[in-house]
């Protein structure tokens, strides 16, 4: 199985994705925020990319979620913080979630057999379910505006860890990328919280109040809720 | 001061590299390769694009270097093997080079203050250099083919170490690349050959024979040599 890691959403190209299953990442804050809208009892999280198709697939009962440069956008419901989702006011809701890296990873992976999204706090049940899916994987880091983000690429080497842990590395072809990641987070591992507040995003969030979004999506493997995209929505894999 | 490593040569933008300090990093082999000639008594490396540039510069007694594919140019002196490189043939001869990803960093850089040569033979005496020359730091991975490769982000990560232990890392702003790679680099100094070994360059050169090219670039610190591009050729830094 070949595992390839990709630093930023701008460094993918949609026709490598082709037959593969795609692991997007964007732990700061657009898919924690997701899968925890999803284990908290949303119905399905459809992602856009502008405010305006967000208003305009809104139907009756959806709620609208997103954000731009960290903040909540005027008009809508949510914000993007993974705090704001733990409320029953979504059981059962379609979340329409616009964000800015996050977003532009999942549509960028659209010719992939199957798109899930990871984020520390899965990272675990997220590889259990790449590797039911036995395609190549490739784990798209969103990354923040075509850069690498260190919380991502954390992310991407606990989900490689993860294979090498159940398959063993012979098994596996792991890019150079996802070689350095693993190394990377087997480093932070014991301290992912203070790994994050050191890093552009986290440094960014820090200073905007978020300091408790960061204490949580630093979290390891807080659920067993991974999204898969079935039709124009993330919804909740099934083994 | 600001540390930026970038993932290789095709994400480097020269204008970013005004008024910097920027060391090239290609462990396997270019500039491991450089180092060993420059250390052996060498008078200068010329770094050129094409074979053809090559022979067009070459004046008596000047040498040839370089390969394409990892395999040394026809009618060409030496390869890319440092292991040539430890001969007395090459005292005060000026060695014409020309190599596919570390000659092409060198000349991303053209527009820097200073222009270093680094690899894992020589990285703690580069960290001091850089540090001599009190100017913001940008470590560019000459990677293979614009793709990131691991032997580069470990020296990247070996220099922003010998930074973190002489400055502290409040004194100094490092990138998220930057800091993924100090974290893959202190979970694989253990054990740098066999992190070289399972890498993309280190698979490659093995099974061409240079698995003796290996164990050598995976030396840390064994010259105080560090090679600075003075006019057109890489010459010892003096400090």
């Amino acid at each position: 199985m070949h595992i390839d890691v990709i630093a930023s959403v701008g460094e993918a190209r949609s026709d490598d994705l082709i037959h593969k299953t795609v692991i997007v990442i964007d732990v700061l804050r657009a898919t924690s925020t997701l899968i925890t809208a999803l284990a908290n009892g949303c119905g399905a999280v459809i992602p856009v990319e502008t405010v305006a198709q967000a208003r305009e697939i809104q139907k009756s009962g959806d709620l609208l979620g997103g954000e731009r440069y960290c903040k909540k956008i005027p008009g809508f419901d949510y914000g993007n913080s993974p705090m704001e989702m733990q409320t029953k006011d979504i059981i059962g809701k379609r979340l329409i979630m616009t964000t800015t890296n996050g977003t532009r990873g999942i549509q960028k992976a659209h010719k992939a057999d199957h798109i899930l999204a990871g984020a520390l706090i899965n990272g675990r049940a997220c590889a259990k379910a790449a590797s039911e899916l036995s395609r190549d994987l490739v784990i798209l880091c969103a990354g923040t505006q075509d850069a690498f983000s260190l919380e991502d690429g954390l992310c991407a080497g606990q989900i490689v860890e993860e294979f090498v842990q159940s398959a063993g590395s012979t098994a596996l072809e792991i890019n150079d990328l996802g070689l350095a990641m693993l190394g990377s987070y087997r480093s932070a591992s014991s301290n992912l919280e203070e790994a994050m507040l050191r890093c552009s995003n986290g440094r960014r969030l820090s200073k905007l109040g978020f300091r408790q979004d960061i204490t949580y999506c630093a979290q390891l493997n807080q659920t067993e809720l991974v999204p898969i995209l079935h039709a124009a929505g993330m919804v909740p894999y099934r083994h």
